[in-house]
């Protein structure tokens, strides 16, 4: 296997071997933020929606980024001609950088920008997946910051409750995964997604936006009770695309089976990333 | 100036060069724990409280430390011997670390021990301090975790209202600033600390366990609106051990000035430092 290239900084280095001082705020702190996205056939999918999401979540954090989007995507065509990894997943990492005192803003922010190999499913996912929830609300839910403390924290509590991931819920709300946005499909055909206080998503954004679907797509937040009593729900994120939700809380959604208007959704999505 | 010495993992090494790869949870997810004691005239303060607390906080985010805590008392002793800063603040972090895909637990965390010079004011600081509130309630609030995202973000709008740092409510009962517990004084002379869902500061507990104060010494909640009417406030913390909060939301607490019964209690706590 030849060795991986990521960049940090100003610099393509062997990614094995790219570190940060220990005096970086994203170690200190926990503080940074951070955008993902997928190529396929070595052509990045909605990279314009992930840079202008990773530019905005850098602002509202306080957190300047020294290249201007055409440098970045410059870096980003070189990163991938040095890999020659065509399906792949392509993280950039903006972290707190260097603070005088490990506190204290400005900070001067490293770049990091990595990628590794990922294929996303072509086809439907009709296993889908299993959800527990649990009540939280994503602090700075706006911004794809690098806190994902809670989500590593309910691991073990996941294993218990027999679930592939958890749902966030908050004064009764559904909310998101750690990872991904959900939709739900009420009874009479409407694709409802939560509204607020939760990260807008890319592939959201992109079904959201889709024409001629012949679906009414909503945003507006609603209850687990009436999640539990949806005819479908199913999740969205760059490595999943989308992916049926089966089960929330050990409860069958619907009958239990990836639904049709899941993936007629998921052929119409399918359509945009070819 | 000498170059300073740093431990991480194994190894005594310059602090200025020590790293850790990007793949580490801290920078990837901003998880770990950390815990931070202060030396006086070459003799670490609390220490007992703190190891206690560190080890606590790492086994509730299934985080395994190595080293046993005398272990851990011994690389801090030649850490000490090696740095030669009898005033000093020593931070030991334990970072998630690294996991198989920069997000599934367990992983293997990096220990770093760091020791830098910190001159913790030995007189009444009856300058104070000026807060502001801001709703907030911190997650995994009992963990000493690295997330202090909320802290940095809140940087500018402190700023902006002329305070020197935060105070989190959340539903309208006080919590605690980011790096300090809060009491408050109230007109019969009863001195309150909110009990519920905040970090348990080594200064406010060893403050709590003081015998012969005089004191009615309390943990409970209260209100934003119980502080406004206090007739003294102050925060504590190991950088700070006890300073005098004068001003809260730009309103005086009691007369504005230092209180006669946080000096009474700054007193009774230096007598444990010195």
């Amino acid at each position: 296997m030849s060795p991986n290239t990521a960049f940090l900084n100003h610099t393509f280095i062997d990614a094995a071997q790219a570190s940060v001082l220990i005096t970086d705020l994203s170690i200190q702190r926990g503080y940074g933020i951070f955008d993902f996205f997928k190529t396929v056939n070595g052509k990045p999918v909605f990279l314009d929606d992930h840079l202008e999401r990773f530019y905005n979540s850098a602002k509202k954090m306080h957190l300047h980024v020294n290249q201007t989007p055409a440098e970045l995507k410059d870096i980003i065509t070189e990163l991938m001609r040095r890999n020659n990894l065509p399906d792949s997943g392509i993280k950039m990492t903006l972290t707190g950088g260097y603070s005088t005192d490990a506190y204290t803003l400005p900070a001067t922010p490293n770049l990091i920008i990595t990628q590794l190999p990922l294929t996303v499913p072509q086809g439907f996912q009709t296993g889908g997946t299993s959800l527990v929830t649990y009540p939280y609300q994503r602090q700075l839910s706006e911004m794809k910051t690098l806190d994902y403390s809670m989500a590593i924290w309910l691991q073990p509590f996941i294993k218990e409750n027999n679930a592939d991931d958890v749902l966030y819920q908050y004064d009764g709300l559904i909310k998101e995964t750690p990872r991904a946005n959900l939709f739900m499909v009420t009874a009479k055909g409407e694709v409802i997604t939560p509204k607020n206080n939760i990260l807008s998503g890319v592939i959201r954004k992109n079904i959201l936006n889709l024409k001629n679907s012949g679906f009414r797509l909503i945003e507006r937040d609603f209850s687990l009770e009436e999640l539990y009593n949806a005819s479908e729900a199913f999740i969205t994120s760059t490595t999943k695309n989308i992916l049926p939700v089966l089960k929330v809380d050990g409860k069958e959604i619907g009958d239990g089976q990836a639904g049709e208007i899941t993936r007629q959704i998921f052929n119409l999505l399918l359509e945009k990333i070819k």
